[in-house]
């Protein structure tokens, strides 16, 4: 990758230089859970300025396909990229700009297992890397079960609720954690894409709190997620499960696909379609109209598929 | 189904009754191709005005998924829909609307039979069903296969390109043929869905014309297809081809979910979910950054995932 030539002290150096340690800490802590294979790191370059590292895992023991990418590119935002940039409340001008972050999809063999999917992000705009014009972090993390559990629903949003309460000054987990469920949502099957979790974007404030809320955030993935496979790994499972995982799998490329704004963005500007599209899991099912016969545990799942308080609720709850 | 009402000499009620008959006569000849399923018949109402028909088979001897859909809808355009339906060249209002239209995609099980995809539709604006303020056609058909034919390739544009030169008051192959090749193409992957066929929209000209038009091309659809299957469909194929095919079935979803405007447009405008995502395939696989190995059948399917003009192409001309 042709270099930055980022000043150490910019916000751009460090949040790459965090991207770039917190993808070899991820990738050897999952490789070790796994056991059964290891991460393939895959260098890209992109013409306008910079690139990225695909980190890849297929076929392992425990995951099935998953990716932890870093990307670090510069240069000039096209129109088209300012435009999907935009949003009603936030228009982005045709102007120099570097981004920078990291981006994981994790999707075990095990229905019991659930993907995971978190993203730490820094995005600057105008020539000077030190004084930026503006700059604003993005990210998140969210659980996507397929035979879910209230624990590990818990677990999940404990963690994230425990880093976002360490840095209150910069991060409102109640906030995140609404802003996460009406992200994941697929209108068009009026269900969640999973328990969520927490998703933030522009978020401004001082840089140096911001940043720190974001090395806190991605040094405690590992934390909200590995506990949870640790205690789900083992349980057994049949074709009946692989088949309710594979045609739940589907709803999740169709939020990737059609309503996903990082997705949406990276193809139409250009971006590395590999890269992008490592978040589609690796075998998947659509049937016609299948619908869970009541009672059985397919059936239990779609309770989970809805945005819930999950930290104040308890098995009771449970319909 | 509420009535429509549609007076028995309108181009509304003209085409409803073909898209009605050409269902019964499209699913009863593909299931007796089939010889191992039959569809079933799905009926559902709109909320707004009318309803369909999705018609679908599944686990067949040749079809491993498929649907034969018709639909009658009516009502006032939402404007998100009239947004949907505009292009650049063609702002449509939020009027009263009347549309119909029959779509069908095959899947079959076989990797040498391809993919099928047929459209043909009717739509009017203002209240006047006789006399409507604004009225046109859209459709076509276009061929997916995964180890590609140039025969069937050929076999293939030669029975629209009669269709069209039938009727060539209002039907223009050469047109259609280019349109298609600019609609079903992936930017991202920088290929064709597949080798074409026609796509027309907007179609207006004389009612009369259009129609005969979209009659004959609806009654030729099995033309175009069946030989194709008859020739392909014992040909033996392994796990390898299933694996190719499963891929290239993961480019059928990116185009269906990112660019197909119907289908978008259905899912943003509260139209039926499960009717409009009957065109997914039924097993999919997304790997990383696959690329067949040079030399293999795999990568010389490759050449035929490009616009080409294959009526006048020889297999002299494959790399």
């Amino acid at each position: 990758m042709r270099s930055a030539n980022l000043p150490d002290a910019s916000m751009a150096a460090r949040m790459k230089a965090l991207v770039e340690a917190l993808q070899q800490d991820i990738c050897q802590a999952l490789a070790s859970e796994d056991g059964g294979a290891a991460f393939r790191f895959d260098e890209w370059t992109r013409e306008g300025g910079g690139g990225g590292t695909a980190a890849i895992i297929e076929e392992g023991d425990l995951f099935e396909k998953g990716g932890v990418n870093t990307s670090a590119v510069w240069g000039r935002l096209p129109e088209r990229m300012a435009e999907a940039l935009s949003t009603e409340a936030q228009q982005v001008e045709a102007v120099p700009f570097f981004a920078t972050g990291l981006s994981l999809v994790m999707h075990p063999h095990s229905p019991y297992v659930p993907t995971v999917h978190a993203n730490f992000r820094y995005f600057a705009l105008g020539e000077d890397r030190t004084q930026p014009a503006d700059e604003w972090f993005g990210g998140g993390a969210d659980l996507t079960p397929y035979y879910p559990f209230l624990d590990d629903a818990k677990h999940f949003h404990q963690t994230w609720k425990a880093v976002c309460d360490r840095h209150d000054d910069v991060a409102d987990y109640g906030a995140f954690k609404e802003a996460c469920d009406e992200y994941f949502y697929l209108p068009h099957r009026e269900e969640a894409r999973g328990v969520g979790g927490i998703f933030y974007d522009y978020l401004r404030g001082a840089s140096d709190a911001t940043f720190a809320f974001t090395k806190d955030a991605g040094e405690h993935f590992l934390e909200s997620y590995l506990p949870i496979v640790r205690r789900r790994r083992e349980q057994d499972y049949g074709p009946r499960e692989r088949r309710f995982q594979a045609r739940r799998r589907g709803r999740y490329v169709e939020f990737n696909l059609v309503y996903d704004r990082g997705t949406k963005f990276g193809l139409e500007t250009g971006g590395r379609t590999e890269s992008i599209l490592m978040s589609l899991p690796p075998k998947v099912e659509w049937r016609y109209d299948v619908r869970p016969a009541p009672g059985t545990p397919e059936a239990g799942a779609q309770w989970f598929f809805q945005p819930r308080d999950w930290l104040s609720l308890s098995e009771a709850a449970r319909p």
